[in-house]
C-alpha cells in the first residue's frame, strides 16, 4: 500500500500560501508517497501541481457529484457527493496530515484527524490547536510528516 | 417544521458539565424546540435527559450501525453508520448549535457549523474559536440560541 | 424510542401511486409510529401528507444541503448533504421499510435495507426482489410492516 | 486523470467467480485503467490481485475505519468509515461499473450506478436489472466497459 500524506487548506489562497503548498506537494513526491487532498482549487491545487511536477501521484477526495470539478493535477478522483462530510474521509484515509493555512473547513479536518489520532503538522496556519505540530518551512513540514509515520 | 437546536459535547463528562447540558436540554424543551445531538452518552445524554424531563422532543444522529447505542432519552434515532462524518450531518441539520465543554469531536462540529454559517454558542468550552458566541449560563446559552434564529 | 417506519419511492409519481403513498402515511400515523422518508416530493411528500392528516410525526432525511428542500409535511429535517448516500441512512434508521412504486433510487434503498436485514414490504413496485414481501393494499402493507417488527 | 473502472461483487465468492473477477482485473490493467472497488475480500480481492499481476493500479474504497482491512492488493486505501454508504461513493467515482456475481450489496451498487447514469456491465450476476448490459466473459465485460466510456 502507498504511504498517504494528506494536504489540507482552503479552496482559495494568496501566492505565499500557494507557493508553500506547491513545495509541500513537491517534497511529498520526492519521497515517493501519494498525496491525498480535497481535490479542489487553492491549497489543494497548488499541492497537486507541485506533486505532479516531481512525478508524484495525487488523489482528490471531492465534495461534489462530478469528477469534472477536480483540479487538473488530480490523478484519481474520489467523487463523494458528500460536501463537508468528505473531510472526515480525508482525515481517516491519511497516515499524517499537513495543514497549510486554512479556515473553518481546514479546522474541521484538523479536529477530525486529531480525533482519529492522526498526526497533524501545521504550516502558516491560524489554527494553533493543542496536539498539532508547528513547522517553519514546507520541507520541514514534510520531514516531520515522515518522522511521524516511521 | 420544528426549530432544531443542536447540543454538542463529549461522550463522557464530569458532573458540572453534565448539569449544564441537562439544563440546556430543559431550556430547549421549555421553548418548544426539538433537540438534535449525537445521541450517545455524556453531554448528549444529559441534554436529552433534561429535554425529556420537560416533555421535549429529542433526535440522536448516531455514529454507529444500531439504534441500540442511543441513550435512553432519544426519541428518534438516525442511524448513520458513518462515524465522525455524522458530525457534518449534525452541523447541517441544526438551526443553531450549543457547544457544552467538548474535545476534538466537538471542535470538528463547531468548525463544520461555522463553515455552514450556523451560529455557534459555547458554554464552558475550551475551544475559543473566532466566530463562536460565549455564554455564561445554560439559560443564557439557550436564550442566545433563540435570538440567533429569530 | 419511537417505532420508525420507512416509506421509500420516487420523487415524482402518478396519482395512483400518490394516493397509495398518502394512505400508507395515514395508516402509519393511526398506529402511532413515526414515518421516515427521504423528505422530498412525490411518494415522500404524499406519505408525509397522509401522516400529518392523521396527526402523525414525520422525519425527512434529505439529500441536499438545505432544510428548505423538504416537502411541507416534514416535521424534522435531517440535512445530510450526501446525495444518494443518504439512502443508506434511511435503510439503517428504519425498523421496516415500505416501498411504494419506485425506480433505481428506490431499488438501492430496497437492496441496502435487505443488506441490513430490515424487512421490506413492496406495494405496486416494479422491483420484485427476492426477500421483499408483496402487499396488495396500503393498509395491508402497513399491517405487514407492524407484524414484522412485533 | 485516470480512467476509473469499478468492479463490484461480494466479499466472499466461489472459485469460478474468483477466477472471473481476477481476469477482469487483469484485463483492466492491460488497458491501462485504474481499478476501483470496495477494497475487501472475495470479488474485490480477486480483481485487485489480477490487476496487480499485470502491473495495474488499484483503489479500495473501504467501509470500515482502518486501512488494515484492505486486501493485500490495494494500492490506495480510501477509509470511509461509512459502512454501506461507501457503495454510493463507488457508484459516483467510477466511469463504468462491472458487476461480477453479487448479492444485496452489489445490487445496491448497481442501482446507485444506474441512478447516476453510469453504465453497468454484469457478469454471472443474479441481478438482471433493466439497464444493465450482460457480458459472457471477463474479456468481453472489460471490452464493453471501455466501449461505454469512449
Amino acid at each position: 500500500m502507498e504511504i498517504q500524506i494528506g494536504v489540507i487548506g482552503t479552496g482559495s489562497c494568496d501566492s505565499e500560501i500557494d507557493s508553500l503548498a506547491e513545495e509541500v506537494g513537491r517534497e511529498i513526491a520526492k519521497r515517493g508517497a501519494c498525496l491525498l487532498c480535497g481535490g479542489m482549487e487553492g491549497v489543494m491545487e497548488a499541492a497537486c501541481r507541485g506533486c505532479k511536477e516531481e512525478g508524484g501521484k495525487t488523489v482528490g477526495i471531492l465534495p461534489g457529484s462530478s469528477a469534472n470539478e477536480a483540479n487538473p493535477y488530480v490523478d484519481i478522483a474520489i467523487v463523494t457527493d458528500m460536501g463537508h462530510a468528505r473531510n472526515a474521509i480525508i482525515a481517516s484515509s491519511c497516515d499524517v496530515v499537513i495543514a497549510v493555512g486554512g479556515e473553518y473547513g481546514t479546522l474541521s479536518e484538523i479536529a477530525l484527524s486529531l480525533k482519529n489520532c492522526k498526526p497533524v503538522i501545521r504550516l502558516c496556519s491560524r489554527w494553533n490547536i493543542e496536539g498539532t505540530i508547528p513547522a517553519r518551512s514546507a520541507k520541514e513540514a514534510v520531514d516531520m510528516a515522515f518522522e511521524q509515520i516511521n
